[in-house]
């Protein structure tokens, strides 16, 4: 099967593009100004694709403004009313948002798709567990009816000779979600955009993402991903950034090695933690930084960071792929590591020709 | 091949068995009252299992101590000395865990498990991604290593006629971590503890945990588990029971579904969780509880909830497995919601014959 690529605004998704981090603005969209900061904040985040709720014209309209604002793509979330769709997309919505579940009639299916195929546009289809047809529900396992609905969805738009999809099936039950995006993988040829939907508040949220989002990338399934948590969307990035790395897909920012609390520690790590970590902040590089507990095990436990630092019992060490380089009193250590730090960021910038990285 | 069973004090893990949850004291093991409260408060949150520091004498000497005052098996966690080992074993500890990759000579793993043999308790042997010989290291990847170090492990203690073993494979990156475990599943049958090490602070501490966690008892490998974050322990348990629920494997405690936060929410969700969360805190039931920010879709989003609540404009909606049960003017909702609940208990409870569930 030959996988396609689809374009959201300037950044194209599918085989060979980098996964891609998206989430959605909790504000009311209509609030031009709140909205235009949430997603500031968001870009500034990592955020790479941006999702506005749409359920009413004023929020449809808002979107003309909100464009103007923002360096991201822009989609627009539309449930039910077919008109707030065609309105979203002549105010300029890079892409749409339709779970034709609940827009209702084929023909409204069909005036958005028109509307679309005029401005290039791609259109994300899928299913949610939450609202599938009773039809469906009654007459087979969730996850066949999840897959069943996208099909019925695809065939509308292909019928229509319009073929610029993204799918996306949601559930919020972990096994479902897995299964059904597996079965709709080996069958769809267009991007996926994957995420559990209601999977609640931190940390189970976390881990219910985690746990779906990161089995299907490690099986090769998802183009852009989006973490839901009932919690700040920006929070939602940084959770994304994780499951990027975590399962080797995508590595972008720095990620911390560091031990767990025990019994053998020797300085206050949380706290080092803390401390430390600004020095970093906003940083696009993906270095492995230890910051680890105890000087014993310290470097040889964080062997595969190409930085470290180990504190206790009033000296710390400052190690590179687990060799010692600085062994300084517990006071000097925050600067000394400033200094290391800022060292192997300058190496390795300058390896990569001006570092400007991946991102 | 026949999985093996292993028991650790009054528990049993390994095939057909309930998955336990186990965690790592961050208190000075000597520190004999700081350690206990730390183990009630532990034990209260769902911990199975607690492991404890052996740094030096004092420690080993303590578990005696410790023993008498906590209700949950104990593990002896030993580095490098095997006298250590020895002093624990006397002490009373239900389990040893070595890495005799790091204990030395091959004799003084011996004495070990001769002292283990004598008190009928078990070893759990492994290889750390971190601690490996140079030897192995350099000869094949990493994840071979580790494996290979396992088997080099686990002979000694068969050719000694000692079977009593738990095997775990510890790594902090994912992809090593999941692979190397894979391939020791397949050549030993004894239980496996599973992990991520060195896992990091919150939120990414938790996104690497349920990802290899997750991804392996997907794949039917591990009877015990541990969460390791540079975080709370308290909250490494919570993280744990999620995982688990989340997979499918082990219910014991509610689930939340709750939507993520969006601009078509009609209610501060954040707010209604944290003030509904106490309701069920410390319920060993697998509900599913659905707190959702708009009325209009909550109902039918949260159709597989046992009981939910959905707020907005003035009024909100309790309801069960998608059936609206009641509306009521947003003043009243805690209130009726609360009773609907425990009515909810009640029934469940009366259903499972007394509520003892599965814990």
């Amino acid at each position: 099967m030959v996988r396609k690529k689809v374009r959201i605004g300037g950044l194209v998704i599918g085989p060979g593009e980098p996964v891609r981090v998206q989430s959605m603005t909790s504000t009311h969209t209509e609030d031009i100004k709140g909205t235009v900061n949430q997603i500031r904040e968001l870009e500034k985040a990592g955020c790479e694709i941006v999702r506005v709720a749409v359920p009413d014209f004023e929020s449809a309209e808002a979107i003309r403004e909100i464009k103007k604002q923002i360096n991201i793509p822009l989609v627009a979330d539309i449930h039910f009313d077919y008109r707030l769709a065609m309105r979203a997309v002549e105010a300029g919505a890079d892409k749409i948002r339709i779970n034709p579940g609940n827009i209702g009639s084929d023909w409204k299916v069909r005036e958005v798709v028109k509307a679309c195929k005029e401005k290039d546009i791609p259109i994300r289809v899928g299913a949610n567990s939450g609202s599938l047809k009773k039809e469906l529900r009654r007459k087979m396992p969730v996850e066949d009816a999840l897959v069943e609905s996208v099909r019925e969805e695809v065939k509308i738009l292909e019928d229509m000779g319009f073929d610029n999809i993204v799918i996306s099936i949601k559930a919020s039950d972990v096994g479902v979600f897995i299964r059904a995006n597996q079965k709709a993988h080996r069958e769809f040829q267009y991007p996926f955009h994957i995420g559990v939907t209601e999977a609640g508040p931190v940390p189970q949220g976390i881990v219910k993402s985690s746990i779906g989002i990161g089995f299907l990338l490690m099986n090769g399934i998802g183009d852009t991903i989006r973490v839901s948590l009932t919690a700040d969307p920006v929070e939602e990035i940084e959770v994304a950034y994780d499951i990027l790395a975590s399962t080797g897909i995508r590595k972008v920012y720095p990620e911390i090695i560091s031990c767990p609390t025990c019994g053998r520690m020797e300085i206050d790590l949380l706290k080092l933690i803390e401390k430390v970590k600004p020095l970093w902040e906003g940083l696009k590089l993906p270095l492995k930084i230890a910051v680890m507990g105890c000087a014993v095990n310290g470097p040889g436990e964080a062997r595969e960071a190409d930085i470290g630092i180990a504190g206790g019992r009033g000296y710390g060490l400052i190690f590179r792929k687990g060799k010692i380089i600085k062994s300084v009193p517990e006071v000097d250590l925050y600067n000394e590591f400033k200094r290391e730090l800022q060292k192997l960021i300058r190496e390795v910038e300058n390896a990569h020709e001006g570092g400007k990285g991946e991102g």
